[in-house]
């Protein structure tokens, strides 16, 4: 499950922005999803108030898709990126909500953080929408589901993982 | 654990950021954590570059307490706040890193918000940084655990819940 | 209709933000109102799609709320302001849609701009959602209908004034 | 004056950042315009001011090229993009001031948004400026003028329609 | 000239945001300057151009009351401010340009840092309009003048200090 | 030393975003440099702390990598760019520290300003994190050292030029 160095840190311990301009740029793609966990009575008021409406789960898709935008601006080390596509997809489940998140770019590195922040802005979102009813509710199981492009090529998570926060 | 109404949805269920006008102006404070999960060499790696540089912790530490004043930029129905402390803190546990988040206003409304903001970004940045040699990392355990001031008044997480994502 | 001088210039002509320092922080509110003149076929489409998912209008709500938090970072002169509410109606009138945008705010200086600036930005995001279809809408219409609080006090626009652009 | 489906929504109704990954990286560009209709003191006193030091229309113009820039932080379903020009040109008319903004991209998707976005907050930015004195001004006339490049090629609005708001 | 400790570094030396949740909210102002030489030519070429259309000097002028406004995005551990007026003023020296920069605040924390973020980017704007004529200008002196308010009180420069870089 | 015309004015003397739609893209690259210069105990204060925490000093270097990101928002007329890279050292000299930024691009235009960008909001956060020590410290010597690509090529700062602010 370990690969490479930790390549943020150059040689002098110093963390600084990865040299990526001899890359090529081309096609990636990565997927990643999160989940809500929250009491039965939570998810029925999201999910009936969605049915009538679909405010709590459209406001969580628009503010994770507007995350992925501010990437870049979050995460220290992260190249600016024009991603060219971002879809976020928000299913209920058992005990919660799972959020869904695509990214796509045509760059010279890939989009796996774009993705993640996608949905844990989206989850996020989720719990702010919902915290006057439960405040115990816990965000869980953000992580990459695949990526696809660049030098390191396709990556996959390896076993189903089906165990959530 | 469910408590009020969806306080976002108007009467039609249209999402609008709540009327806090008439609120009292009071101190509040909030602590968030969250934990990133890794392989044992990914968490070592880590550990040895923060003993000699501090660098990935150094990094996600500040890259939360940034988030927590990018709060109300990223949710969509959350009031900016004018915070008065951002406190990110991180330690090893067994399978990984654990974030703790405190964050203190003196306002109309909580920064829940905020300090889970400032986890899940504190999180992300460590996945960031170390993506390169473990992109099974998962992030997980992202929850408010105590809560004081405003109406509601003191709330703090009911178990010690150690399950972690 | 002409009131003061142009507060934003000193004496010497150069653009400045003004010194409220010396106001009251008093309870402010303005509403503001645009609209977006399409085809019909547009509209039935929008209201269509609404009907099912409210997402043209969810979004551009949405969009509106946001956009009265990045006020004072697109309007160079104003003020940063804590807003308290931000609220975005969108509604179908003949040939096409109009918005209406309040904001309140306990401050120093009012929230007109900030209600200007949710019901353009409401527009423009109607706009994009439905620019595939008509390209020729056209915004208009955007203007203050009422300011209260302060020391200018209160003011509504003189006369209903129901031209549109 | 309809054309084709609100691109935007996806298969279910959901509002998703429309993939443009497979799309031609081409030189585009869109011409858009505003007004702020005024009262002839409000414009008089502007074009004095201007004419000795310009501020008024000088901030209105850089508040507009800032904006477009800005264009997908605000409007949510937005792709970002590295434009390569954006230029916005103010000039008086009989009741008030017409805004003409033109942006310039080698991308994957038009410009329309940045230069709409860009007219748009320089007549709020006029609005802002002169609002001591003038709360009753309207901005109107936000509409797109021109557009080339990209698949759908050359557009341009139908006739010369010279009603504003 | 050195006074207390470091007081971003909490007890493990981790730097965090100051609490300044129990400081009292006063009245506060800073001034600070800076300072860009040039090549007479270049000095020649901005006040010819200001004098006839204002805009080098007036785009830098700007350029330091907006970023007065991002400071807190900028610089990691400070907080954020309403800030209640931002003043920046920009006249010729003999070897270039002097911008001063005057920002107040009702607040727990004082606006230094806003003022030297202020003169510093619009010193970086004058750079940037004038580099195509003079890449060698150089910026320097960016200091603080003088603070009001807050527990630390009255704070002036000691001496004159006339040497410019 | 004084080359061209000062590009962002256009025939009438309006500062717009210079058009480089045409230029090709090309990889380039500058340095940049800045000095805090400070009391002798503000510097021994802080390469104690750094060197047990590294602290003062990552910090600042993170602010300059994450201000490279955000020089098109901070400095009107720049192009927004999709960095490549962004490197930010910082050392100790005499009488303070010296920062030196470098930050590389495959675009339109080249990275003068982001380099300067990032060599000058890492010298603003040394500052804010010794102010409470020193506020007399002074920030100088901000100036390009050596840019690589595009048309105008080659250019290396004429002499050593040692002085500092």
């Amino acid at each position: 499950m370990a690969g490479g160095p930790l390549t943020h840190l150059d040689e002098t311990g110093a963390a600084n922005m990865v040299d990526v301009s001899a890359k090529a740029e081309t096609a990636r793609e990565a997927t990643a999803e999160g989940r809500v966990s929250m009491a039965p009575a939570t998810l029925s008021a999201i999910l009936a108030g969605d049915a009538a409406k679909g405010d709590v789960i459209g406001t969580a898709r628009l503010a994770g898709i507007m995350a992925a935008k501010k990437t870049a601006d979050l995460i220290p080390l992260c190249h600016p990126l024009p991603i060219s596509k971002a879809k976020v997809e928000i299913a209920p489940v058992d005990d919660g909500l799972v959020v869904t998140a695509t990214v796509r770019v045509t760059g010279r590195t890939g989009v796996e953080m774009e993705a993640l922040t996608a949905a844990s802005v989206a989850c996020l979102t989720i719990y702010d929408m919902a915290k006057a009813m439960d405040k115990a509710m816990e965000i869980g199981g953000i992580r990459l589901l695949e990526k696809t492009g660049g030098k390191s090529g396709h990556w996959r998570r390896p076993e189903p993982d089906t165990d959530i926060a």
